[in-house]
């Protein structure tokens, strides 16, 4: 077999076969495939696509290209969850506790933010203590011992992912369905979740900002899942303004604290409760949305998922003192409102500017090797759908930079729209998509 | 301007801009944009297409992104000659000289085979003594001095043509008509040439293997020619079989001193006539083919095309006792025949089949790296529509390894199709195209 024969069949739009995927997948990840072959090829796959039966070998292929984590001796199989992405998304950090608070185990990776969207593990590491590159024996054993882990990639898992994934990044290669379908499905076989519940966004703020494209996307990868043998579920959620008010990684920490102490969030609820829902439903812990919800509010009511919150914390190394009273934070140096310049109702907020302007702030990474500052980001203080008064606060920039401060005020009040007329709120949920089998 | 944007333009399938187009060869050629971008962006060239004008803006691109080579002192313009390749083709061997002789300038740099193809330097080459890389003021000084030089490409000519070629063919990007036709004509551009005549070959032993193909990139090159200001005629001529009788070096050379010394070699004749016609045309020296072929049959038969070889290989070092008697060439260790197993008509003989079994034999390279044996090759004692009698003897192998001879007089052997039908040889001449401006 050889990668000019290969290369030369996508081009010309035939199907590859599960060995010639096999084959360049071993060989790239192995370096015998130059990044100039396999940048060819992947542009060859972006234009002519790939059939449902290719996007699965893919998968399967980059899934065992590293090591295949196995969670088998936690007796009950990992559902896990993943989102594709958003502004202000902490679903995670108050899901994840809300579920294992139901004993639900949850063994979860999680990744950095990268561009306008943030990602849980930077996240959490604005706890101080808090560890996310631990062993993975001690990680399956804090699951098996209080129920939940969250943790970054530390194992080599799905690598030929990693370093394709790179590559799409510089070759403008990164836009194309099979390939994040692949991509995403690779990681979560790779870490063992048997049943996957899939956050699609859609939205400004989203990788798919139409719902045509993210529902082909949701529609691979449920294909995907059920060629692989994973039960897998896609919920197309919206992404057009940020999820909740805080977008900044200890900001996000601190809601996501406030939300799991009984805070109404709205958006951020009904995520949580349709996400949960299904990650129930596949535990066998709730056979509808109704009594799912019941169950998941009662253990925030109860303190249940902010114990385990705790726990978590505390079990990864994290100084709870800063749970228990989110004041001790850090601060950010310059914490200033941005005030309405007219009166009116908030129409729209695009996620994507906040991500932006987040990033621009310190929050998020332009590049893979930035650093971030967990303490500075923005708190919306009205969402879409809100009345404002003239001067009244739309939002605070929170900022180590005088200057960045200066023109972050200047943007976010440009952001935020208002209108005379009034629009609703849009739904949350825009469709579920599955392959039938549940 | 950044090439992720480019790429994604053509990726999307956009027109480029002069301006782009000449950012990523600049960038390219100075390696300021990695292989692997300029793959996917190859790629998505060769699945996307160009237009004329973006074609004819890479091969201005490329053509500047070296030295240019003027040869403004040589007073009379020059009339460059190109083939796309083929098997067994000496055309520039023998026409060069023959144009010569008619006191039209020739300053002809020549490349090297790849696979199949041979390339008319490795063929001067095998003459003892014969300087391909020299100098190009002593160039410029040859032509101005005995009106013809024949060199390699020793001047950093279309560098970026040479780095993106590469590429192409460890990329499986060779066959793109916008491509091939941009990366000819930048080095007939570079190389100062006013009005070229090319020689687009059609058939099994050519790059264009049909003539739908082989008019593409014909109408294309004109149109690039129309666009940067040189006139210029693409014949489509016939590379079925391979031309003339003999493929390996030395024994091409040998049947060029044979054709300057008049023996009659019907489809390498109609080839020089044709391509003689098109650029005696141009140099105001015949106005119909009649008139032309004439006066090109005339310096054949008077000797002066041969005598302006002679002068040709004693001006560039070469040892042309060699020249008057062929017979001192070195000759492979083994020459054998190949018979007939039957008895009828010749009516097919693959030229790509004839050219790989040359470069099987060491004639040729497969990679660039490869050395070159000049001795070795194939001569042929029948051509397609002669009459055959069973063991008739149908070519020879000439070979310097006992193995390659056996395997060889099998394979020519089933290489050489005999029937009992006859058939007729092909026409040469496949059509013309011009920008009807000549």
């Amino acid at each position: 077999m050889n990668i000019l024969d290969i290369i030369e069949k996508k081009r010309d739009k035939k199907e590859l076969t599960k060995e010639e995927i096999e084959y360049f997948i071993k060989e790239y990840t192995n370096n015998n495939i130059a990044d100039y072959q396999m940048a060819s090829l992947i542009m060859a796959i972006y234009l002519n696509g790939m059939t449902n039966k290719e996007t699965a070998d893919l998968t399967l292929a980059m899934a065992h290209s590293g090591e295949i984590l196995d969670l088998s001796v936690l007796k009950k199989p990992i559902i896990d969850k993943h989102s594709t992405g958003g502004v202000g998304d902490k679903v995670s950090l108050v899901l994840l506790p809300l579920i294992a608070s139901l004993g639900i185990p949850v063994a979860k990776m999680s990744g950095r933010g990268l561009g306008f969207t943030g990602g849980t593990i930077d996240k959490l590491e604005s706890i101080p203590g808090y560890q996310t590159n631990i062993d993975i024996n001690k990680f399956v054993q804090n699951v098996d011992k209080i129920g939940i882990s969250i943790i970054s990639q530390t194992l080599n898992l799905a690598p030929a992912d990693k370093k394709i994934y790179a590559l799409r990044d510089s070759i403008a290669c990164v836009e194309s369905i099979p390939l994040i379908a692949s991509s995403i499905m690779s990681k979560k076989i790779a870490s063992g979740a048997k049943e996957i519940v899939l956050d699609v966004t859609v939205g400004s703020g989203a990788f798919m900002e139409n719902k045509e494209n993210a529902e082909k996307l949701a529609m691979q990868m449920v294909d995907i899942g059920e060629k692989v043998g994973r039960k897998t579920v896609c919920l197309l959620t919206n992404m057009d303004e940020p999820l909740g008010y805080a977008v900044g990684n200890t900001l996000e920490v601190i809601e996501a604290i406030n939300f799991l102490k009984g805070e109404k969030i709205k958006d951020l609820e009904e995520i949580v409760l349709q996400m949960g829902y299904h990650m129930l439903l596949r535990a066998g812990e709730a056979n509808s949305f109704s009594e799912s919800s019941e169950k998941l509010l009662e253990n925030i009511k109860n303190g249940k998922a902010y114990d385990k919150f705790i726990e978590l914390v505390e079990n990864q190394g994290g100084d709870i003192s800063y749970i228990d009273n989110p004041s001790k934070f850090e601060k950010a140096e310059y914490i200033e409102p941005v005030y309405a310049k007219k009166a009116g109702y908030v129409t729209k907020i695009n996620a994507k500017e906040v991500g932006k302007l987040a990033c621009y702030l310190g929050a998020g990474r332009i590049k893979k090797e930035d650093k971030i500052n967990p303490r500075v980001g923005i708190v919306l203080n009205k969402k879409v759908s809100d009345k404002v008064k003239e001067k009244e606060i739309l939002g605070y920039i929170h900022s180590d930079d005088k200057e960045k401060l200066n023109n972050a005020i200047i943007e976010l009040e440009k952001i935020i729209n208002i209108s005379d007329k009034h629009v609703e709120q849009k739904p949350m949920l825009l469709g579920v998509i599955n392959n039938g089998n549940l």
